[in-house]
């Protein structure tokens, strides 16, 4: 099996190197990235590292797929609460329901933290995973995204989709950590990504076992059980993956811990920060911002000489879908 | 690329077809094994399953490796006790810890949960994962069975590593998932059961992430995170891997859950029960045992036909040691 193996390696490379990264122009974000995986897949180089070591960490909002004007996440959960509105008579008169039902989503989000929860967990909660599954594929395969009009899948960035295609066929493990809910992420990661559900980590809500007329579920309970933003990333990566990652890819502050842990390790690391600078193609957003507040990570990242990636000058395009009408 | 994983895919079958669990005597049993993976891998077959569905997941305490006299990990925890004993004076004094030192096993133990569960707290917790990775290594490299005098992972049953091979060369991705401590687990898991730790599910404390003079750690808290048995067992499948497996591995009643969870999805399913009814190779237990008590889990097997395995009748040799000296 050895050889077969070797061929398919030799080819998979082959594939890989002839073109990696098409869309991002050339310069030092992405010779850094080449440079570094032919270090650590080389077995002469004094950094070479075993496949079963080759983790690949990729933060998700805002780092695969956009982030504004909201998380997408919570513009399901909006419109989750419009569909769910006749079940629930009482939002009429109930904060921060009432408000969203008049299409008042600032006065909605106005209550904070509190109302984000509020509404997060009456639309992913207290129903089984088969239930909610279902609801997010429903909206992910029809809702579109409010300024581009595109499918919210479609906003991923065709840069990090060739990243992530390139460090697979390199012999990478590509896992998801992200704040965003890994029950919602699943629904879409294999086919966005490429990335399978046991390799996407996330924030979760408790679950129960339950026996239904004999047929076992999993019941969302209205429940926090894990966070898996800032402190929480590297923890997430422990008890999910249980090995240091040596690559890690984020755009904000809740990536710092994440990126830290990964650049702890010994030997060559590979530490990746995208920077929103394109209001033009994207958004423009970093130390101000409310969503994906880019500020000591973006100064820790600079001081550490991790790749800071210019969205504006480092990619050729952001979308697949440029230039062409939704 | 096609062509080429087509190739390697028709390879990997002839090798694992050749000559598939040769530990295991002809019958019902294995039978069965190679029947099903034989229908969810022929594309023709009306049961086929994609590779990314071929889902396998094992419980480890008396389905891959033995738990008697007790689980090893409770060897390893009043192992440890002893060695942490000089740091420790205060010990001398208080229960279980007192009884522990006077190799009192027994008194130390009669404490029961809350006894067992102060001694597993002060071996699992008050010290960075990687301090606990050491610890582990160091001690199942050097300790001993007590009945065998063989290692621990040598106490893994021959069968069951040819039915992980089996499975992982016929395309499944092969998962643990315990009620044993996930991060005790890991340490041997990738190198005795060819397991990686990424795909290893179970019993967890929480974790703190902390820069320790600028370097990220994680310490481990004597607090419960989760636990990965009974009714939990689902619940860390979905936490962990995310979608239903197909097939499901276990021996007591604490696996009960999760076969009734891997049975309920649709399409041809594998559920295996491994009865201990070998006291001369190895133990024989089921209903009134306190480890890994086979009550419940027995009946429904057998009521809905689900293969239970005879270590007795069933497996040609139950470990690779049998017949030569320790």
């Amino acid at each position: 099996m050895r050889t077969l193996f070797g061929l398919l390696f030799i080819v998979s490379s082959a594939v890989a190197s002839a073109q990696p990264l098409p869309s991002w122009n050339e310069g030092d974000a992405k010779a850094r990235i080449v440079a570094f995986v032919q270090a650590v897949t080389d077995k002469k180089s004094k950094d070479y590292v075993s496949p079963a070591e080759r983790i690949a960490v990729f933060d998700n909002d805002g780092t695969l797929w956009a982030e504004q004007p909201m998380y997408f996440q919570l513009l399901f959960a909006l419109d989750r609460v419009k569909a769910l509105a006749s079940q629930h008579p009482e939002w009429k008169d109930k904060e921060p329901f009432a408000s969203l039902l008049k299409a008042d989503v600032k006065g909605a989000l106005a209550g904070g933290e509190p109302a984000i929860f509020q509404i997060v967990m009456a639309t992913h909660a207290g129903m089984t995973t088969d239930e909610f599954e279902k609801a997010v594929r429903d909206w992910i395969t029809t809702a579109k995204h409010p300024k581009t009009g595109r499918r919210y899948t479609e906003m991923a960035y065709q840069p990090m989709l060739e990243l992530l295609r390139f460090l697979r066929a390199s012999g990478f493990k590509t896992f998801i950590v992200s704040g965003g809910g890994v029950d919602f992420m699943r629904v879409f990661a294999e086919r966005v990504y490429g990335v399978p559900p046991e390799q996407v980590v996330g924030s979760s809500g408790k679950l129960k076992f339950e026996l239904r007329e004999g047929k076992p579920v999993l019941v969302k309970l209205p429940e926090i059980d894990f966070v898996d933003d800032k402190a929480g990333k590297p923890v997430g990566i422990q008890k999910h993956i249980g090995r240091r990652p040596v690559a890690a890819f984020g755009n904000s502050d809740g990536d710092l811990q994440m990126l830290q842990f990964t650049a702890a390790g010994a030997g060559q690391r590979l530490m990746l920060i995208v920077h929103h600078d394109d209001a033009e193609r994207e958004f423009a957003y970093d130390r101000q911002s409310h969503i994906g507040t880019l500020d000591k990570a973006w100064d820790e990242g600079k001081a550490k000489k991790w790749i800071v990636v210019s969205m504006k000058s480092d990619w050729k395009r952001i979308f697949s879908f440029e230039g062409t009408k939704p």
